[in-house]
Parts: C-alpha cells; structure tokens; sequence
C-alpha cells in the first residue's frame, strides 16, 4: 500500500526521476527535506527554479553557464591557446579538480555515437572547427576512454592535422595506487605500449 | 578556480548538503537539473515547496505525512491492535516495502542515546505510552541493532511489561544469502542463541 502522503509521493516521484537516485534514496531525501527548516527547502526550491531558467551555454567553449561567457573563458589567468576538448560539463569539473590544467575548454556536450545515430553535427564539433581558426597553439582531445571517446577523438585528429595545430591526447595507463593484478588487461596493454623511460 | 558560475554554483551548493551526496554527485545532479526541460524542474522545485509547506507529523502514529492521519493509521485494511515501533520515516519505509506486515506503527523519530543527551522525553515515546492505553494486543520492537536502539528497546520493554500487554522484537539472526563466513561474530553468537528446532 502507500505508506505515504500525496505531497511526499509526489516529492519521491520527482527525486527518484534524477540520475542516480532510486526509489530508496529518493524517499531517504525526501523525508530529509521535509524535515528542512523551511528556509533551507526553500533555497533549495529556489536556487532548482533559477538555475533552470538562468543556464544555458557558454558561447566560447559551451560548457553550461548562467553568463555568455563562463568564467574559465572570462578568466585573464587562462591560456586561450590551449583547448582541452572533453565530451560533458563533469569532464570539465573533474579536470578543474585535478587542478593540473590552466588552458581552456571546449564541451562537445556528447561524443560521436554512430549506433545511436549520433554524429559530429548532433555535438558542438562545427562551433570546435570555428574556433580553431582562431590563435590555437595546442589542441588536447580529453574524450573518454570509451568506443564513441575514441571515434570522437579519432576524427577530431584527423579533422584537426592538417591545420598544422597540434593535437594532444591524454595519456591512457595504469590509475595511481592501482595494484598490477587487478588492472584490466586493456589497460595493461596500453600502459605497457605508452612506457616512459625512467 | 570556481568553473562554474553563480546560480550553477547555489544550485550544487544546495545539492551537497542533502545528506548522503557528495560535491561531485551534487555537481552531476546539477548539470542534469538545469538541462531539463522547464516544466520537469519546476515540477521538481514545487514538490519540494509544497511538501516542505505541508508536511507534518501523523497524529497517531507520528510518521512524516501531510493529511493528519497517515494512510496506513486511516487504512481499515490494517490492524490497529498491534503496534510496530521503529525509529525512524526510513525504518517504516522499509518494513512496509517487505509487505510482511499489517499492523500499525509508532515512529519514535529518534533513539535513546545518553550519550547526545537524547532521553526519553526527546522521542515520541509519551505518545506510545499514551496510544497503550487503547486497545492494544501486541508491540513489536524494531528498533535498530545499535547501542541506542537497543537501549531505547530495553526501556520501552521494561515500560511495557507491568501493563500485559505482549511485548516482542524482530529476530536478529544471519541475513537472507549470507555465507556463515562473512557473518560477524556478534550476529553468529545471536543466531546461535536465537537458533530454532526444524
């Protein structure tokens, strides 16, 4: 039977539609919400409500932002002749994580996926083009490691060579802390096949 | 740097403090927030209004729940002469997802712990020992397996016994599909000890 009320379920039914969240953490959340003071759940509400009417895309490097341009692209502090090309906005922020980059980026928002029909005019490949007839001294292609990474950063170099612009991939290998044994045997080969002298 | 910007950022600000979700899956909930059409986040940030607005607690049985009476406290489907008490919204949710159960509840929103200075009196226990006072035949323990749920089962018990009426607890013993091996000894010692003829 339901064990809970019109506006909880309603609020469960929400919660549980977002990636990730299933029925259990769903109603964990909403029971946790509920029992907000009311002006947390409001922020909460409201700060939904903004960034769903405020977000859209950069125009240099269409990552997801409230301004024209996002402040990675605003920023004096960046190399804009360097573009970091990654498939989503969580690429983005998990190589901001790392703190190792300072150039720019370029979203593609997807990667080339020819099963699912997905080609380079379904992602921002033609807005990548045009800025690359900009001043562009390096182009680091950060798709990832899966068949439709790949394909993406496959064409993007080929795309890319005869521009004369340098064109980079990150480096594929064994994950830091890892133990030799439990690495996979694709990832293996590549490390073994990328091997640095020391 | 921050890389995203302002209403990006409120937004997994307020993602991150709901329990149980980090700053990364509040970023990637975040991204997919503000892709959606409009009318599913709006519908998202009315439900958490409204149930933040209308939410209380059950009169009877002091689970979370909008309409004065909870459904399963209103049911006629359910008997009200046995009485399952449990710590916690969650603690219900989850019993009531088992479907072995057809009583009632009492939700003590929260546990005996001396140690934080939560007594008695700072759970829902004087509206248990009220609702005794009807007609009931049966009060299940189902408190957690914790220190505190164990003290606050002890002292419900001991509370109850004078008035005969029968008392018990869910069983502890080896979970469904576990190898013996992986059981703790606590739990083996308790299954030992709560073992039943065949």
């Amino acid at each position: 039977m339901k064990y809970y009320s019109d506006c909880l379920n309603r609020l469960v039914t929400q919660l549980s539609m977002l990636p990730g969240i299933g029925q259990k953490t769903a109603e964990r959340l909403a029971y946790y919400i509920v029992k907000l003071p009311k002006e947390r759940s409001t922020a909460l509400a409201d700060a939904i409500r903004d960034a769903s009417a405020n977000v859209s895309y950069c125009k240099m490097c269409y990552c997801t932002s409230d301004t024209d341009t996002c402040p990675i692209c605003a920023s004096k502090n960046r190399n804009h002749r360097v573009i970091m090309v990654v498939e989503t906005d969580d690429d983005l922020a998990q190589m901001e994580r790392s703190g190792a980059y300072d150039g720019v980026y370029h979203v593609l928002q997807g990667a080339i996926d020819l099963m699912k029909g997905i080609g380079p005019n379904d992602i921002r490949m033609k807005e990548l083009i045009t800025r690359l007839r900009g001043e562009v001294d390096e182009v680091i292609l950060a798709t990832s490691a899966s068949m439709e990474g790949e394909t993406t950063a496959t064409y993007i170099s080929r795309l890319i060579k005869p521009t004369g612009i340098k064109v980079t991939q990150l480096a594929y290998g064994i994950p830091m802390g890892a133990d030799i044994q439990t690495v996979d045997s694709a990832t293996l080969e590549r490390a073994f096949r990328n091997r640095g002298s020391m």
